[in-house]
């Protein structure tokens, strides 16, 4: 790899599923290049990314220092380099317990949290307006953030005593839930009081402002 | 537990999604007491079972031997029991690769099968016909498939050399896409040749067989 680094992550320059990997590439402080694949000229559905990954979305990550492995599937990527990078068990889960929890974590995350948010980003931007999607798909935000809230209402963290990837990977989804589905008005703090100090907690974690500031910069100049 | 077997199983007279836990526990050779709940009475979302999965939906396992513990997440329970009570990789990955790419096949079918096969279902049903949304649901599922196939032409299972849990999470959902999201007059041998043949050969299964041919009757008196 002509960059030099460790990883070569294959994002976008907006779209959340690329930040997760990248915060936790950057909690690890691990050395990453980042590309970013332009969607308008089908970047994710030419050969040379499908050979990485045959779903054609992003994120995809190649680690040069274990035989150019590829991986795709953001929550994958994050077992991944928490297995292999985090011995630690700084920002993982330790006992088979946890472990099984974060893995319950990462599939609600998955299932759960991101199609349901990710619908209604489809729906708001079709070629027709829906309103009973687009409602649904509000209220399956909310109703997502209300399950976080009552579980965080007896922890401080979804897994054991400290923030691991099944808290970090609800991150980016939830920050654009916050921006955009329900909007800037939206009671946050004290509709979802114990989910809201949870993620204002992360976002203050400095490999996760540093990677949410550079989308919102990104953000502003799409 | 006054069943006396090992795990008490949470789940739904045809709910896809407790099948998967269903045919993992039969293949393992674990005894389970399968638990319907009845969601026109809301049992999912009532104490007795929010208790157990705050996100109230189905499936949920507690493992008796194992001081009741509780998970949810149909994937997340895959992994637990393989991690757990197949310690000879029968049907499971065993090389650190091989199970980063199992996980990556999970993420896939979790995030990318069951939501917008599910979404189908949803707007089939809904209080207002939208044929944008069934149309859009329904080549989702054909880019599903479409998927699976070109990577199965290259390689008989998703992981390694034998039938894992990655291969076994798609079962459920796929047989409800043949059955009505494409329906029985649909080219599926024709379109999508190696996923409709290792679809096929898990069907014969005895533990896939056995489960899935108990869904049919129950969906029959449904």
């Amino acid at each position: 790899m002509s960059h030099g680094k460790q990883f070569t992550l294959y994002a976008h320059r907006t779209a959340v599923n690329g930040y997760k990997v990248a915060i936790v590439l950057s909690e690890l402080g691990l050395e990453y290049e980042m590309i970013y694949l332009d969607f308008d000229k089908k970047e994710h559905k030419a050969p040379e990314f499908v050979k990485y990954n045959p779903n054609g979305r992003i994120p995809a990550l190649v680690d040069h220092a274990n035989n150019d492995f590829v991986l795709w599937e953001s929550n994958a990527i994050l077992l991944y380099l928490v297995h292999r990078y985090d011995k630690g068990h700084n920002i993982s889960a330790f006992t088979d317990a946890d472990k099984a929890l974060q893995d319950q974590w990462l599939f609600f995350q998955a299932s759960g949290q991101g199609p349901y948010y990710g619908q209604w980003a489809w729906f708001v931007s079709a070629p027709e307006k829906i309103p009973l999607a687009i409602e649904r798909y509000k209220k399956e935000t909310e109703r997502v953030l209300s399950v976080l809230d009552t579980v965080l209402t007896g922890q401080k963290w979804l897994v054991g005593d400290k923030m691991t990837i099944a808290d970090i990977s609800f991150i980016p989804w939830n920050d654009l839930a916050f921006h955009r589905i329900l909007g800037p008005d939206y009671p946050l703090g004290e509709t979802f009081p114990a989910m809201f100090k949870w993620h204002t907690a992360m976002m203050s974690h400095p490999a996760v402002k540093t990677n949410m500031e550079k989308r919102a910069e990104l953000l502003k100049s799409a």
